[in-house]
């Protein structure tokens, strides 16, 4: 795996994510990284992220999917213009659309793995499938649209 | 408007889910009521919910349409089976799969209102359809399929 987390290769102005973003304390601060050609972060959930008891909160795979996918869609474009160099900063994708089917209840209390492929770079924009799994079960699949950011999209902070 | 949240009509054991669960001291605690044919949650997010700074976290619109859908999904469904009596209770709902288009960045610092519309009820699944607007702008829509928990499936605490 790659020394740095691709969240932490954003630009500062693009680092409050609430789900990623190391400059967010409240935030969950998913890291994501190579591991070959797939992507993958790892995230344990906390108490209090349940949707039925003793079950993973279905907006917060949602999250994970998403922040994951956005990193990988960055990573993943950067290798493709730059097969032979390790990224020194990447450029911030936003979500145009998120897909999540939820094949059976994700257990509370355990590490969860999301491994995502970039499946399509076009232009700017990039389509990433994820898996999420609990224990080397999948329990849920995910499919994202991102868009690199507009250069006139600014933070507004 | 109801005089009663769906979400505060889900039996006890089903009330701690991070989204919209009355019993979850650290969750978003979302509520949704009738609004003629339309189901309607207002939710202001916090600062931290961030996206890019100054928009709001699209798992954050992700989560805020799953549980206002499911909410729908359980108040529909009694509705269409009680047509002339409020719920005391409504069964609980789970997620089957979840679609939220991105159509524009969500302003931070100003109450959001996702509106909802149950499109088919067909035995144990709804779907419900959503928009997620904000200074009455819809800035992403979201389309959820709804089971209605089954009879084996406890909570697991």
């Amino acid at each position: 795996m790659n020394r740095k987390a691709f969240q932490d290769l954003y630009p500062d102005e693009f680092c409050h994510c609430y789900g990623c973003g190391r400059l967010n304390e409240h935030g969950l601060q998913m890291k994501s990284y190579w591991d070959g050609d797939d992507a993958v972060a790892v995230f344990e959930p906390r108490a209090h992220h349940t949707g039925i008891s003793g079950y993973v909160y279905g907006g917060l795979i949602a999250s994970l999917i998403d922040c994951h996918c956005i990193g990988t869609a960055s990573a993943a474009k950067h290798r493709s213009e730059n097969p032979d160099r390790d990224a020194e900063m990447l450029p911030r994708f936003v979500t145009a659309a998120l897909h999540v089917d939820y094949l059976r209840p994700t257990p509370l209390g355990v590490p969860l793995e999301v491994r995502a492929q970039a499946e399509e770079i076009k232009g700017r924009k990039v389509i990433v499938a994820a898996t999420l799994s609990a224990k080397g079960e999948i329990c849920a699949r995910g499919r994202v649209v991102a868009v690199q950011m507009p250069r006139n999209m600014k933070s507004a902070e």
